[in-house]
């Protein structure tokens, strides 16, 4: 099955490739407008979802999470047609000019072609998905959590007939309608037909696709984020970051983990960020030092676990460690950091300036809080997803991120010497 | 024992990744002088190497590859001292501006980290990947033909003394100084400390690392090429860019291996064709269609066998296909092409952009030899390899290829609203 799909993805790839903007834009507003006109239908699929889930005792947090309403699935469409106001990458001359031999080169944006993507038990990122890459003239092959298949079959059937209105290639978008995990292994297997595998989910997923993928594979999302509170910071504002890096969003990937507090300080700060946190709810896990510094604090504080440093707390949890000097602090960022997004509070610009050469992750920030890192936020106008690795794309990865480029020489029957 | 390298390269990589240019240049200027200088124990593995090969029966074009000499090895290190001349990508702001928020960001070229080479039997690529990684602030961990181990651990161990002279660490230039061949395979799985894996070599080695790497990988120079002659050619200069594509260097990987001629022409063209193939020595392999108008002619023909169409020649062969169109014409390079390197050789202004539109190659182009694909053409500099994947790097690859990028968010205590 999947051989026919991938098949079918890629010839439609050649034909989404040449469309002007226009024409997608097109595309994207039919799929807007069918997805309000034929909400019955997705609701419906969503209804089934929901009542297995609900027999399955998911928690009422991912129920919510799975469930469509008609406000929701009107905001979704309201994206999709914002999507149209993005500029579109492709085509766009990166660089060129006349070679000695008289060859005229440029280097021209292209889609990439077909686009994989594996993402958790969220309706609304089917649609996303779809159409970034609608938009960027790549064909896409989805495969969401298994709790929402239904809802993602309803709503690409629904994709797939606006596409067909249109004149386009329903095989454009297409997604994997099974539950069965087996299916997730033989896509990662495709690399005759898929350019580019975007995981979305957890460290277990990404570990998946780095072992068994033998498409190219953009990993990220872990954000294992770490704030250095060196001893010139200032308290107040260094306060202010970290309650707005800990509690504007505790469950991003982009929210701090880890506080790193240099020694000259600690006796006077650690205090003070106990206050502020019994202030946010947050509760603290902190080191042999920061312990009993943190002790006759109003906040909550437990001693942290040495595997507490290595994952993710995507609550009101911070790790709290007392560190020697910068280095310290770097050390351990390159130990235990997930090459996500990582901050220095500091007034000295010698330290500014070694954080940011020294720390090698993907956003690193001055005097700012860790939750930057975000497409919308840098200003690419979309976020496909948060890539970690080095390779293709790092960071947020707004819709450049899914093209590449092709070298074209213009002759005048050139040969080489 | 590839642990050991992997963490000591890593620790070696935030060093390299701080140096400035002159200072990399220096070390590079170091590494040619200590080359000459410590010819005699470079060339006296070289020789070990190659009585093993002698006595394993290498062919003599083989141990002519094998085989450095007081002259190649000068040529090699005036090579590195080229490299010095090519400018630093590292450090380049990509591009930046001040968010909506007041965040100050900024995108940095960056070196990779630590990049794995595994590699075909060529001293002088030893030389040439570790002076290309060094100029880029990378570290390198190298695994050559095992038919050179030998000269490839004496070639590393001066280039490991001139960076110590330099107050450079050793480790940023390792290689695997073993034949075994499962050390591929680890080197394969440690994504912990390796950032990129060029591999360099045949079909077989590029499935390997695609189905075993944990690493990314950048795989290519594979080149089953193509050359589409329409039927507004024009013969003497379609006939010129097909000698110079065929056999300018035909052991290359953007030599011609398929000709594609409109049918229009064929009963004209062919002729021509033989009459000038026969003159440059290349052997005919035709279709059904091309095999009755070249069987007269002074070239040599066979019948093309279908596996003949998937594989490069390498040599003064060439496949000559009959095609309806050039829409036949993109379909056989789709079907059939290793997304390298096609040419379509027209008068007609439709046709070239179809062509160029269509072909997804990483390189294509229209009245102008596929010979031209080449860092050095292209004007990059330096070729570390030729990508013919997607992602990071597509055709020939500069020193840009061996780096990425961070965003650096500069905040005056900016929080996110």
């Amino acid at each position: 099955m999947l051989e026919k799909m991938g098949k079918a993805a890629k010839a439609a790839s050649y034909q989404m490739a040449l469309l002007s903007s226009r024409e997608k834009n097109r595309a994207l507003e039919c799929i807007a407008d069918n997805l309000e006109a034929q909400a019955a239908a997705i609701l419906e699929a969503n209804e089934k979802d929901l009542a297995e889930a609900k027999a399955n005792g998911l928690s009422e947090a991912m129920l919510d999470r799975l469930q469509l309403t008609p406000s929701r699935l009107s905001s979704i469409a309201n994206d999709v047609r914002q999507v149209c106001n993005l500029a579109d990458p492709v085509g766009q001359i990166i660089d060129g000019g006349v070679l000695d031999s008289g060859l005229r080169l440029e280097r021209r944006r292209v889609p990439l072609g077909v686009v994989g993507v594996i993402y958790e038990a969220r309706p609304n990122v089917t649609v996303d998905v779809a159409s970034l890459c609608l938009k960027t003239g790549n064909a896409a092959i989805l495969r969401g959590g298994k709790e929402t298949w239904r809802t993602n079959a309803a709503t690409v059937k629904v994709i797939q007939q606006a596409l067909t209105e249109c004149g386009l290639p329903a095989a454009a978008v297409q997604a994997i309608e099974s539950p069965d995990r087996a299916l997730v292994n033989e896509l990662l297997r495709m690399d005759r037909y898929v350019d580019m595998l975007i995981p979305r989910g957890g460290a277990g997923l990404h570990k998946l696709c780095r072992e068994q993928s033998t498409i190219p594979v953009i990993t990220g999302g872990i954000g294992v984020c770490h704030i250095f509170v060196d001893d010139s910071a200032e308290f107040e504002p260094a306060l202010r970051i970290i309650v707005n890096a800990k509690t504007q969003r505790p469950s991003t990937c982009n929210t701090v983990e880890t506080l790193l507090v240099h020694q000259g300080i600690a006796a006077n700060f650690l205090p003070a960020l106990s206050q502020q946190m019994a202030e946010s709810g947050v509760t603290l896990h902190a080191d042999e030092k920061a312990l009993p510094l943190l002790q006759n604090g109003p906040a909550e504080v437990l001693p942290v676990k040495a595997e507490d440093y290595d994952d993710e707390w995507l609550s009101l949890h911070l790790n709290v460690k007392v560190v020697a000097n910068i280095d310290d602090a770097i050390d351990h960022i390159r130990e235990h950091g997930t090459q996500h997004s990582d901050a220095i509070l500091t007034r000295t610009l010698r330290n500014a300036n070694r954080f940011v050469n020294e720390v090698d992750s993907s956003a690193v920030y001055v005097n700012a809080s860790t939750r930057f890192t975000d497409g919308g936020q840098f200003g690419l106008g979309a976020e496909v997803a948060v890539s970690t690795q080095k390779l293709h794309a790092r960071g947020p990865m707004g819709l450049e991120a899914l093209t590449t480029y092709k070298w074209i020489g213009f002759g005048d029957d050139t040969i080489r010497a």
